[in-house]
Protein backbone atom coordinates (compact mmCIF):
# COMPACT_ATOMS: atom_id res chain seq x y z
CA UNK A 1 0.00 0.00 0.00
CA UNK A 2 1.14 3.32 -0.79
CA UNK A 3 2.24 5.41 2.29
CA UNK A 4 1.27 9.09 1.75
CA UNK A 5 2.22 12.10 3.62
CA UNK A 6 0.45 15.53 3.00
CA UNK A 7 2.18 18.97 4.97
CA UNK A 8 -0.39 21.50 5.07
CA UNK A 9 -0.92 24.31 7.53
CA UNK A 10 -3.92 23.99 9.92
CA UNK A 11 -6.48 24.83 7.50
CA UNK A 12 -8.70 23.77 4.65
CA UNK A 13 -6.94 25.88 2.11
CA UNK A 14 -5.39 24.56 -1.47
CA UNK A 15 -4.50 20.69 0.24
CA UNK A 16 -8.23 20.65 1.40
CA UNK A 17 -9.45 19.02 -2.44
CA UNK A 18 -6.42 16.50 -1.97
CA UNK A 19 -7.11 15.37 1.57
CA UNK A 20 -11.42 15.10 0.44
CA UNK A 21 -9.77 12.55 -2.65
CA UNK A 22 -7.29 10.53 -0.35
CA UNK A 23 -10.72 10.52 1.66
CA UNK A 24 -13.40 9.27 -0.74
CA UNK A 25 -10.59 6.76 -2.24
CA UNK A 26 -9.91 5.26 1.23
CA UNK A 27 -6.85 5.79 1.45
CA UNK A 28 -4.80 6.25 4.56
CA UNK A 29 -2.38 9.42 4.58
CA UNK A 30 -0.35 10.87 7.06
CA UNK A 31 -2.36 14.52 7.55
CA UNK A 32 0.66 17.17 9.07
CA UNK A 33 -0.64 20.37 9.72
CA UNK A 34 1.98 22.93 10.87
CA UNK A 35 1.68 26.10 12.52
CA UNK A 36 3.44 29.11 10.70
CA UNK A 37 5.89 29.40 13.30
CA UNK A 38 7.56 25.95 12.04
CA UNK A 39 6.66 27.05 8.31
CA UNK A 40 9.52 29.67 8.39
CA UNK A 41 12.15 27.31 9.33
CA UNK A 42 10.87 24.76 7.11
CA UNK A 43 10.20 26.68 4.03
CA UNK A 44 13.79 27.54 2.97
CA UNK A 45 14.33 23.57 2.60
CA UNK A 46 11.18 22.80 0.05
CA UNK A 47 10.93 22.30 -3.57
CA UNK A 48 9.19 25.45 -4.59
CA UNK A 49 9.07 27.52 -1.02
CA UNK A 50 5.55 26.43 -0.88
CA UNK A 51 2.98 23.84 0.75
CA UNK A 52 1.30 21.46 0.37
CA UNK A 53 4.14 19.33 0.13
CA UNK A 54 3.45 15.38 -0.76
CA UNK A 55 5.75 12.65 0.60
CA UNK A 56 4.97 9.12 -1.47
CA UNK A 57 6.76 5.94 -0.09
CA UNK A 58 9.51 7.96 2.12
CA UNK A 59 10.20 9.63 -1.73
CA UNK A 60 11.49 12.81 -2.60
CA UNK A 61 8.74 15.53 -2.01
CA UNK A 62 6.50 16.62 -4.53
CA UNK A 63 5.17 20.09 -4.74
CA UNK A 64 1.22 21.48 -6.21
CA UNK A 65 -1.62 20.89 -5.06
CA UNK A 66 -3.53 20.13 -8.60
CA UNK A 67 -0.79 17.73 -9.32
CA UNK A 68 -1.67 15.81 -5.48
CA UNK A 69 -5.45 15.66 -6.39
CA UNK A 70 -4.71 14.01 -9.57
CA UNK A 71 -2.42 11.66 -8.01
CA UNK A 72 -4.63 10.91 -5.01
CA UNK A 73 -7.69 9.97 -7.95
CA UNK A 74 -5.02 7.06 -9.11
CA UNK A 75 -4.59 5.68 -6.00
CA UNK A 76 -8.16 4.36 -4.95
CA UNK A 77 -11.51 2.54 -5.52
CA UNK A 78 -13.76 5.58 -5.98
CA UNK A 79 -13.22 6.74 -10.03
CA UNK A 80 -12.36 9.94 -9.11
CA UNK A 81 -11.14 10.87 -13.07
CA UNK A 82 -12.74 8.87 -15.69
CA UNK A 83 -10.78 6.78 -18.16
CA UNK A 84 -12.59 7.71 -21.45
CA UNK A 85 -10.71 11.09 -22.99
CA UNK A 86 -14.37 12.42 -23.49
CA UNK A 87 -15.01 12.49 -19.77
CA UNK A 88 -12.09 13.40 -18.71
CA UNK A 89 -12.64 16.38 -20.68
CA UNK A 90 -15.68 17.38 -19.07
CA UNK A 91 -14.19 16.70 -15.44
CA UNK A 92 -11.27 19.16 -16.93
CA UNK A 93 -13.55 21.70 -17.97
CA UNK A 94 -15.09 22.01 -14.17
CA UNK A 95 -11.61 22.05 -12.76
CA UNK A 96 -11.18 25.27 -15.05
CA UNK A 97 -14.29 26.63 -14.17
CA UNK A 98 -13.15 26.17 -10.27
CA UNK A 99 -9.91 27.89 -11.40
CA UNK A 100 -11.95 31.00 -12.65
CA UNK A 101 -13.60 31.20 -9.64
CA UNK A 102 -10.88 31.13 -8.00
CA UNK A 103 -8.59 33.77 -10.37
CA UNK A 104 -11.48 36.39 -10.38
CA UNK A 105 -11.91 35.82 -6.61
CA UNK A 106 -8.16 36.67 -5.78
CA UNK A 107 -7.68 40.23 -6.14
CA UNK A 108 -10.34 40.73 -3.50
CA UNK A 109 -9.47 38.52 -1.09
CA UNK A 110 -5.37 38.39 -1.20
CA UNK A 111 -5.73 42.61 -1.13
CA UNK A 112 -6.69 42.12 2.05
CA UNK A 113 -3.40 39.89 3.34
CA UNK A 114 -0.74 41.70 0.47
CA UNK A 115 -1.88 44.82 -0.93
CA UNK A 116 1.64 45.59 -2.29
CA UNK A 117 1.08 42.98 -5.11
CA UNK A 118 -1.65 45.27 -6.49
CA UNK A 119 0.25 48.50 -6.24
CA UNK A 120 -0.81 49.88 -2.45
CA UNK A 121 1.32 50.55 0.10
CA UNK A 122 2.17 48.03 2.81
CA UNK A 123 0.30 48.00 5.51
CA UNK A 124 -2.57 49.50 3.14
CA UNK A 125 -4.77 46.29 4.45
CA UNK A 126 -4.88 48.07 8.10
CA UNK A 127 -5.23 51.73 7.46
CA UNK A 128 -9.44 53.08 7.72
CA UNK A 129 -8.75 53.43 3.94
CA UNK A 130 -7.69 50.28 3.32
CA UNK A 131 -10.21 47.98 5.50
CA UNK A 132 -13.33 50.18 3.50
CA UNK A 133 -11.49 49.09 0.25
CA UNK A 134 -10.88 45.79 0.85
CA UNK A 135 -14.80 45.39 2.17
CA UNK A 136 -15.95 47.37 -0.84
CA UNK A 137 -14.01 44.79 -3.53
CA UNK A 138 -15.13 41.87 -1.67
CA UNK A 139 -19.29 43.30 -1.35
CA UNK A 140 -18.53 44.36 -4.94
CA UNK A 141 -17.37 40.75 -6.03
CA UNK A 142 -20.06 39.13 -4.39
CA UNK A 143 -22.63 40.82 -6.04
CA UNK A 144 -21.75 41.27 -9.72
CA UNK A 145 -19.16 38.15 -9.94
CA UNK A 146 -20.32 35.62 -7.50
CA UNK A 147 -23.71 35.58 -9.71
CA UNK A 148 -22.21 34.95 -13.02
CA UNK A 149 -20.23 32.26 -11.74
CA UNK A 150 -23.02 30.66 -9.77
CA UNK A 151 -25.05 30.56 -12.56
CA UNK A 152 -22.52 28.24 -14.81
CA UNK A 153 -21.86 26.44 -11.31
CA UNK A 154 -25.92 25.67 -11.44
CA UNK A 155 -25.65 24.99 -15.04
CA UNK A 156 -22.91 22.24 -14.55
CA UNK A 157 -24.93 20.65 -11.41
CA UNK A 158 -28.32 20.71 -13.47
CA UNK A 159 -27.03 18.88 -16.47
CA UNK A 160 -26.52 15.69 -14.67
CA UNK A 161 -29.77 15.72 -13.01
CA UNK A 162 -31.43 15.70 -9.52
CA UNK A 163 -28.85 14.24 -7.73
CA UNK A 164 -25.64 15.44 -9.86
CA UNK A 165 -22.44 16.54 -9.00
CA UNK A 166 -20.14 19.08 -11.16
CA UNK A 167 -18.78 16.67 -13.70
CA UNK A 168 -20.56 13.78 -13.17
CA UNK A 169 -24.29 11.90 -12.47
CA UNK A 170 -24.01 9.77 -9.35
CA UNK A 171 -20.66 9.67 -7.88
CA UNK A 172 -17.94 12.97 -7.57
CA UNK A 173 -14.83 13.47 -9.21
CA UNK A 174 -12.10 15.75 -8.54
CA UNK A 175 -14.13 18.42 -9.96
CA UNK A 176 -16.21 18.12 -6.47
CA UNK A 177 -12.91 17.86 -4.60
CA UNK A 178 -11.90 21.15 -6.14
CA UNK A 179 -15.20 23.19 -6.04
CA UNK A 180 -16.43 22.19 -2.48
CA UNK A 181 -13.88 23.69 -0.63
CA UNK A 182 -13.60 26.54 -2.63
CA UNK A 183 -17.96 27.05 -2.19
CA UNK A 184 -17.25 26.89 1.21
CA UNK A 185 -14.97 29.98 1.49
CA UNK A 186 -18.47 31.74 0.98
CA UNK A 187 -20.35 30.07 3.79
CA UNK A 188 -18.19 29.97 6.59
CA UNK A 189 -17.89 33.27 7.68
CA UNK A 190 -13.90 33.21 8.39
CA UNK A 191 -13.89 36.22 5.84
CA UNK A 192 -14.45 39.47 7.09
CA UNK A 193 -16.61 41.05 4.54
CA UNK A 194 -18.20 37.40 3.47
CA UNK A 195 -21.26 36.40 5.24
CA UNK A 196 -22.49 33.23 5.81
CA UNK A 197 -25.18 33.29 4.00
CA UNK A 198 -23.42 35.01 0.59
CA UNK A 199 -24.71 31.47 -1.87
CA UNK A 200 -28.17 30.66 0.08
CA UNK A 201 -29.75 32.12 -2.89
CA UNK A 202 -28.23 29.85 -5.15
CA UNK A 203 -30.04 27.01 -4.23
CA UNK A 204 -28.84 24.33 -6.74
CA UNK A 205 -25.66 25.02 -5.37
CA UNK A 206 -26.11 24.67 -1.68
CA UNK A 207 -27.90 21.72 -2.31
CA UNK A 208 -24.90 20.44 -4.45
CA UNK A 209 -22.75 21.36 -1.20
CA UNK A 210 -25.11 19.70 0.82
CA UNK A 211 -24.89 16.28 -1.24
CA UNK A 212 -20.84 16.30 -1.15
CA UNK A 213 -20.96 17.21 2.47
CA UNK A 214 -23.50 13.93 3.33
CA UNK A 215 -21.29 11.63 1.32
CA UNK A 216 -20.67 8.79 4.15
CA UNK A 217 -16.67 9.18 3.70
CA UNK A 218 -16.93 12.82 3.69
CA UNK A 219 -19.38 13.44 6.33
CA UNK A 220 -17.17 10.81 8.82
CA UNK A 221 -14.20 13.45 8.27
CA UNK A 222 -15.57 16.25 9.27
CA UNK A 223 -17.21 14.67 12.32
CA UNK A 224 -13.84 14.72 13.56
CA UNK B 1 -9.81 10.72 -37.89
CA UNK B 2 -11.69 13.23 -34.97
CA UNK B 3 -12.43 16.48 -36.07
CA UNK B 4 -11.53 19.61 -34.19
CA UNK B 5 -12.35 23.25 -34.48
CA UNK B 6 -10.58 25.21 -31.99
CA UNK B 7 -11.98 29.33 -31.45
CA UNK B 8 -9.95 32.34 -29.95
CA UNK B 9 -8.48 35.52 -30.36
CA UNK B 10 -5.67 35.91 -33.31
CA UNK B 11 -3.09 35.91 -30.58
CA UNK B 12 -1.17 33.20 -28.94
CA UNK B 13 -2.49 33.85 -25.31
CA UNK B 14 -3.98 31.24 -23.28
CA UNK B 15 -4.84 28.97 -26.80
CA UNK B 16 -1.25 28.60 -27.88
CA UNK B 17 -0.49 26.02 -25.59
CA UNK B 18 -3.43 23.61 -27.09
CA UNK B 19 -2.48 24.85 -30.78
CA UNK B 20 1.41 23.06 -30.19
CA UNK B 21 -0.20 20.01 -28.66
CA UNK B 22 -1.84 19.18 -31.42
CA UNK B 23 0.78 20.72 -34.07
CA UNK B 24 3.43 18.29 -31.61
CA UNK B 25 0.87 15.39 -31.74
CA UNK B 26 0.39 15.65 -35.80
CA UNK B 27 -3.49 16.30 -35.53
CA UNK B 28 -5.01 18.05 -38.49
CA UNK B 29 -7.08 20.90 -36.40
CA UNK B 30 -9.34 23.91 -38.03
CA UNK B 31 -7.53 26.81 -36.04
CA UNK B 32 -10.19 29.62 -35.99
CA UNK B 33 -9.16 33.48 -34.56
CA UNK B 34 -11.67 35.68 -34.99
CA UNK B 35 -11.65 39.24 -34.44
CA UNK B 36 -12.67 41.56 -31.46
CA UNK B 37 -15.88 42.69 -33.16
CA UNK B 38 -17.17 39.26 -34.00
CA UNK B 39 -16.55 38.23 -30.17
CA UNK B 40 -19.12 40.97 -28.74
CA UNK B 41 -21.41 38.70 -30.65
CA UNK B 42 -20.50 35.56 -30.44
CA UNK B 43 -19.89 36.03 -26.26
CA UNK B 44 -23.47 35.67 -25.18
CA UNK B 45 -24.02 32.27 -27.18
CA UNK B 46 -20.91 30.87 -25.65
CA UNK B 47 -20.90 28.12 -22.41
CA UNK B 48 -18.63 30.42 -19.70
CA UNK B 49 -18.65 33.57 -21.50
CA UNK B 50 -15.06 32.81 -22.75
CA UNK B 51 -12.54 31.83 -25.37
CA UNK B 52 -10.53 29.70 -26.49
CA UNK B 53 -13.40 27.51 -27.35
CA UNK B 54 -12.86 23.82 -29.05
CA UNK B 55 -15.62 21.49 -31.24
CA UNK B 56 -15.21 17.62 -31.61
CA UNK B 57 -16.44 15.96 -34.28
CA UNK B 58 -19.20 18.90 -34.68
CA UNK B 59 -20.03 18.16 -31.15
CA UNK B 60 -21.32 20.56 -27.83
CA UNK B 61 -18.59 23.03 -27.66
CA UNK B 62 -16.09 22.90 -24.77
CA UNK B 63 -14.31 25.60 -22.72
CA UNK B 64 -11.41 25.68 -20.33
CA UNK B 65 -7.78 25.63 -22.33
CA UNK B 66 -6.39 23.07 -19.76
CA UNK B 67 -9.26 20.45 -20.43
CA UNK B 68 -8.46 20.83 -24.17
CA UNK B 69 -4.79 20.89 -23.50
CA UNK B 70 -5.36 17.33 -21.86
CA UNK B 71 -7.26 16.01 -24.56
CA UNK B 72 -5.25 17.15 -27.24
CA UNK B 73 -2.38 15.33 -25.42
CA UNK B 74 -4.45 12.30 -25.77
CA UNK B 75 -5.11 12.35 -29.67
CA UNK B 76 -1.99 12.07 -31.39
CA UNK B 77 1.22 9.78 -31.39
CA UNK B 78 3.79 11.89 -29.46
CA UNK B 79 3.84 10.75 -25.55
CA UNK B 80 2.72 14.66 -24.74
CA UNK B 81 1.37 13.13 -21.29
CA UNK B 82 2.58 9.92 -19.84
CA UNK B 83 0.84 6.49 -18.88
CA UNK B 84 2.23 5.79 -14.77
CA UNK B 85 0.33 8.21 -12.27
CA UNK B 86 3.68 8.68 -10.86
CA UNK B 87 5.07 10.09 -14.06
CA UNK B 88 2.40 12.21 -14.70
CA UNK B 89 2.60 13.81 -11.06
CA UNK B 90 5.79 15.21 -12.16
CA UNK B 91 4.30 16.64 -15.62
CA UNK B 92 1.34 18.26 -13.14
CA UNK B 93 3.54 19.26 -10.82
CA UNK B 94 5.44 21.48 -13.69
CA UNK B 95 2.19 22.31 -14.70
CA UNK B 96 1.07 23.56 -11.77
CA UNK B 97 4.59 25.70 -11.61
CA UNK B 98 3.50 27.41 -14.78
CA UNK B 99 -0.14 28.21 -13.41
CA UNK B 100 1.94 29.68 -10.09
CA UNK B 101 3.65 32.18 -12.18
CA UNK B 102 1.05 33.24 -14.49
CA UNK B 103 -0.83 33.74 -11.00
CA UNK B 104 1.67 36.18 -9.82
CA UNK B 105 1.99 37.83 -12.97
CA UNK B 106 -1.32 38.42 -13.41
CA UNK B 107 -1.71 41.86 -11.27
CA UNK B 108 1.42 43.95 -13.00
CA UNK B 109 -0.34 42.36 -16.25
CA UNK B 110 -3.89 43.10 -15.55
CA UNK B 111 -3.83 46.24 -14.03
CA UNK B 112 -3.09 47.85 -17.45
CA UNK B 113 -6.49 46.66 -19.09
CA UNK B 114 -8.29 46.17 -16.22
CA UNK B 115 -7.78 48.32 -13.38
CA UNK B 116 -11.01 48.21 -11.62
CA UNK B 117 -10.18 44.32 -10.70
CA UNK B 118 -7.87 46.00 -7.72
CA UNK B 119 -9.56 48.95 -6.63
CA UNK B 120 -8.20 51.31 -8.96
CA UNK B 121 -10.84 53.42 -11.14
CA UNK B 122 -12.04 52.75 -14.63
CA UNK B 123 -9.59 54.10 -17.22
CA UNK B 124 -6.60 55.14 -14.53
CA UNK B 125 -4.65 53.09 -16.45
CA UNK B 126 -4.80 55.62 -19.18
CA UNK B 127 -3.69 59.32 -16.44
CA UNK B 128 -0.47 59.44 -15.70
CA UNK B 129 -0.12 58.12 -12.47
CA UNK B 130 -1.63 55.00 -13.64
CA UNK B 131 0.92 54.64 -16.76
CA UNK B 132 3.71 55.15 -13.88
CA UNK B 133 2.07 52.50 -11.26
CA UNK B 134 1.87 49.58 -14.17
CA UNK B 135 4.99 49.83 -15.11
CA UNK B 136 6.53 50.31 -12.01
CA UNK B 137 4.44 47.31 -11.33
CA UNK B 138 5.98 45.45 -14.16
CA UNK B 139 9.18 46.19 -13.45
CA UNK B 140 9.14 45.50 -9.45
CA UNK B 141 7.84 42.07 -10.83
CA UNK B 142 10.38 41.03 -13.57
CA UNK B 143 13.11 42.56 -10.88
CA UNK B 144 11.90 40.31 -8.04
CA UNK B 145 9.70 37.76 -8.56
CA UNK B 146 10.95 36.41 -11.75
CA UNK B 147 14.27 35.79 -10.70
CA UNK B 148 12.82 33.36 -7.83
CA UNK B 149 10.64 31.81 -10.71
CA UNK B 150 13.21 31.03 -13.36
CA UNK B 151 15.42 29.50 -10.53
CA UNK B 152 12.83 27.36 -10.44
CA UNK B 153 12.09 26.19 -14.15
CA UNK B 154 16.38 26.56 -14.44
CA UNK B 155 16.16 23.48 -11.66
CA UNK B 156 13.15 21.66 -13.42
CA UNK B 157 15.45 21.61 -16.76
CA UNK B 158 18.34 20.81 -15.73
CA UNK B 159 16.94 17.98 -13.78
CA UNK B 160 16.37 16.34 -16.88
CA UNK B 161 19.88 16.74 -18.64
CA UNK B 162 21.79 18.84 -20.81
CA UNK B 163 18.70 18.49 -23.67
CA UNK B 164 16.03 18.22 -20.36
CA UNK B 165 12.47 19.52 -20.77
CA UNK B 166 10.50 20.98 -18.13
CA UNK B 167 9.41 17.32 -16.82
CA UNK B 168 10.99 14.74 -19.06
CA UNK B 169 14.81 13.75 -20.76
CA UNK B 170 13.84 13.69 -24.80
CA UNK B 171 10.67 14.48 -25.96
CA UNK B 172 8.33 17.12 -24.64
CA UNK B 173 5.12 16.89 -22.53
CA UNK B 174 2.01 18.70 -22.04
CA UNK B 175 4.17 21.06 -19.30
CA UNK B 176 6.11 22.37 -22.47
CA UNK B 177 3.21 23.01 -24.18
CA UNK B 178 2.06 25.14 -21.44
CA UNK B 179 5.48 26.95 -20.26
CA UNK B 180 7.03 27.73 -23.12
CA UNK B 181 3.89 30.61 -24.35
CA UNK B 182 4.23 31.92 -21.04
CA UNK B 183 7.94 32.59 -21.04
CA UNK B 184 7.63 33.84 -24.54
CA UNK B 185 5.54 36.71 -23.09
CA UNK B 186 8.79 38.17 -21.64
CA UNK B 187 10.73 37.94 -24.98
CA UNK B 188 8.42 38.47 -27.66
CA UNK B 189 8.21 42.62 -26.85
CA UNK B 190 4.52 43.22 -26.82
CA UNK B 191 3.80 44.54 -23.29
CA UNK B 192 4.54 47.92 -22.37
CA UNK B 193 7.21 47.29 -19.36
CA UNK B 194 8.88 44.04 -20.51
CA UNK B 195 11.79 44.21 -22.73
CA UNK B 196 12.88 41.42 -24.83
CA UNK B 197 15.68 41.07 -23.13
CA UNK B 198 13.80 40.27 -19.96
CA UNK B 199 14.69 36.69 -19.57
CA UNK B 200 18.30 36.91 -21.08
CA UNK B 201 20.13 36.05 -18.00
CA UNK B 202 18.70 32.73 -17.15
CA UNK B 203 20.52 30.66 -20.15
CA UNK B 204 19.35 27.57 -19.09
CA UNK B 205 15.98 28.91 -19.80
CA UNK B 206 16.45 30.71 -22.98
CA UNK B 207 17.78 27.44 -24.50
CA UNK B 208 15.32 25.31 -23.46
CA UNK B 209 12.94 27.54 -25.32
CA UNK B 210 15.37 27.37 -27.96
CA UNK B 211 15.09 23.85 -27.88
CA UNK B 212 11.42 23.39 -27.86
CA UNK B 213 10.93 25.96 -30.81
CA UNK B 214 13.67 23.47 -32.26
CA UNK B 215 11.46 20.51 -32.93
CA UNK B 216 10.55 19.87 -36.15
CA UNK B 217 6.30 20.39 -36.29
CA UNK B 218 7.03 23.36 -33.86
CA UNK B 219 9.33 25.02 -36.34
CA UNK B 220 7.29 24.38 -39.30
CA UNK B 221 4.08 25.65 -37.46
CA UNK B 222 5.86 29.09 -36.74
CA UNK B 223 7.66 29.52 -39.93
CA UNK B 224 3.85 30.26 -41.59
Amino acid sequence: MTKIKLTYFDIQGVAEKVRLAFVLNGVDFEDVRIKHAEWQELKPKTKFGQLPLMQIDDGEEVAQSDAMLRFAATLGAAKLMPKEPIEQLKVNEAMGLVDDIARSWMPAHSIGMSPQKFGYEEGFQNTDEGKAKVLAMRENWLKTELPKFMKLVTALIEANGDEGFLASKDAPTIADCHMVPLLRNYQRGFMDGVPTTSLDEFTTVTAYIKRFLSIPEVAKYYEK
